[in-house]
């Protein structure tokens, strides 16, 4: 198993250590060498000197195919500008580079955490959607600056960049319950009637697939009304960056939700994945083993299963994780005593 | 009371008529004479073979001033391009052209409706919110289009378009809890970098005023965990489009929420106000007496407030609507028995 760890900042390094630790025991117990290639990318790579993505560290990436990253970002780099900020000069770029256009957010609340959700239980009970977000396109990767009459951003959208990310929500649907929500602003930007009528297209593909239209103001409704209605809800980067936040706040907390992005397989016939929590790099609590890992040790199961076929040993994360939740071996944001060391141990114990 | 009435599409009529029986038993009761101008709006002029937004329309809402508008657009016109459409061509066109660069849409639970809402009524006692929405700039009036590549939006921002909404927003905090949250996302856009500067700019005028800045993700998520801690957010026209239709569900009902929509004061001294609900024409409903009429009815009352100064009468029908709601007057959506019109008359009964 080899493959790129990225701490990066804030809180990253501290779950980090705990998926780590994590991933050595699972190794230990079904018999796999483990090589972690460590690398600096973010507010730790420009405070070594480097820049936010130094070029061996995104080599390693290319190289392995598989990478587990904690988070980038924090004040400390607000000051700085464009490409020498981290999200536009590391997160954005690696992306894009790699080539990773699918990320996968899954919304499935655990019953141990239900209670610590706003909403109420009857609501949620029976949810279990993914999100389909687009990962390297719209206003994110368009064109952006100043000119005499202010600042601007644009957001653009090709044909084949709508395709084949619907083509990976319909494939990912038919594994599920054949339910594509397709989420866009048709009524008022272009970029999404070119959207809706891309996935309208690859919808003829899929005849035993429902599929449903929904603007953005209204999903942001619908995903708290009726959760339980979606299966796979398919958006555009910056819609889906926004809807996932949201969904989050179903699952009781941010800090056990991970993510997965993907790119087609190379010419080498390798997919590339990228593997991080969708929480960030929480500067507020960083340092002090405050943090919870579990988003972090779910993403490194993710990465055994999909960069490395090996399901079983994803699966016995993901059990011990729901064992140590329900038996409340948790940090304090979830009401329990455990640092993030400790909950990296309880994990690995369980294995 | 001279205003312009653009009824529209959908429910639009119907949510008029009985907000129009309201505006008659208040002007009767008051001794005002009231005249409303009937104008055809968005796919009700394109049916009856106008453009979307037809001139005399337009030169009615200019003259007037004051707008109370139902909702445009449906199904039915999904089908037409650009500037063909109900939004794209009359709505996006009258906010511009009016200058209604101000949108202010309300959150505050009724007590009545607490346990309508999804979230738990622990969470959402107290809340008291208003977004301040720009509403003439950003992605929704940038250039848009289809070129080779693809398609396209550009969202832009000016900094006088930034600190005239700023101004608006801090000024409305120095008259309630003195707070103001501004909502953008600028760790990845260049208008949200312009937008969070000219805050803070404007925001050195207000020393009393506390300022803090979130990103529309974790806005998302905030507005859910912890609403009572907002009192004005300010945020830009995408953004709050998206945020405002995921307050309402804070209030248990889409159906109870009015909006403002202002100008700064014109040449001849007055500004300009629109006011429609913030639900839209749904025409899954539209026809059959069942859609909800108090977010147009408080619409309405908003009018008689803003545009005409008239806050008793406002505050009447204010109170009345509470009152309905108390008492169970009300449709089916709010497990009520009552027609739109019956609602309507209830209200103006009441008065
Ligand atoms: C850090 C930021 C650039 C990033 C994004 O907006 O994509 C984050 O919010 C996410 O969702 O992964
Ligand atoms: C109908 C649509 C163009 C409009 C908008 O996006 O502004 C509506 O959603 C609103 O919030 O007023």
């Amino acid at each position: 198993i080899n493959f790129t760890y990225l701490p990066g900042d804030g809180i990253g390094p501290e779950v980090g250590a705990a998926a780590l630790a994590v991933l050595s025991a699972v190794a230990a117990q079904f018999g796999h060498t483990l090589e972690a290639e460590d690398h600096l990318i973010g507010g730790a790579a420009i405070d070594a000197g480097e820049k936010p993505l130094p070029e061996v560290s995104f080599g390693s990436c290319h190289r392995t195919g598989a990478v587990l990253l904690g988070a980038v970002g924090g004040p400390k780099w607000d000051h700085l500008k464009g490409a020498d900020r981290p999200e536009l000069g590391a997160l954005l770029p690696l992306r894009k580079r790699l080539n990773l256009y699918a990320n996968i957010r899954p919304c499935k609340p655990y019953e141990a955490l239900l209670d610590r959700a706003p909403l109420k239980r009857d609501r949620l009970e029976g949810t279990d959607f993914v999100v389909m977000r687009e990962l390297t396109g719209g206003i994110y990767f368009g064109k952006k600056g100043r000119d005499a009459d202010g600042a601007f951003d644009e957001c653009r959208y090709s044909e084949p960049e709508v395709e084949r990310i619907a083509v990976i929500a319909f494939d990912l649907a038919m594994t599920r319950r054949k339910k594509v929500t397709s989420v866009d602003k048709s009524n008022v930007l272009e970029t999404s009637r070119l959207w809706r009528e891309t996935v309208e297209r690859v919808a003829t593909r899929y005849p035993e697939v429902e599929l449903e239209h929904l603007l953005v103001d209204a999903m942001t409704m619908h995903m708290l009304t009726r959760p339980t209605h979606f299966d796979v809800i398919l958006t555009e980067n910056m819609f889906g960056d926004i809807l996932t936040d949201e969904a989050s706040v179903l699952c009781g907390s941010m800090g056990v939700i991970p993510s997965a992005s993907l790119s087609d397989a190379r010419d080498d016939g390798k997919t590339v994945g990228m593997y991080e929590p969708i929480h960030g790099s929480a500067p507020d609590i960083a340092g002090q083993g405050k943090a919870n890992p579990f988003a972090m040790i779910l993403s490194a199961a993710w990465m055994l299963r999909l960069s490395f076929g090996l399901d079983a040993e994803a699966t016995a994360i993901e059990s011990a994780v729901e064992a140590a939740l329900v038996a409340g071996d948790v940090t304090g944001d979830l009401g329990g005593s455990l640092s993030t060391s400790d909950v990296g141990a309880a994990i690995a114990q369980r294995l």
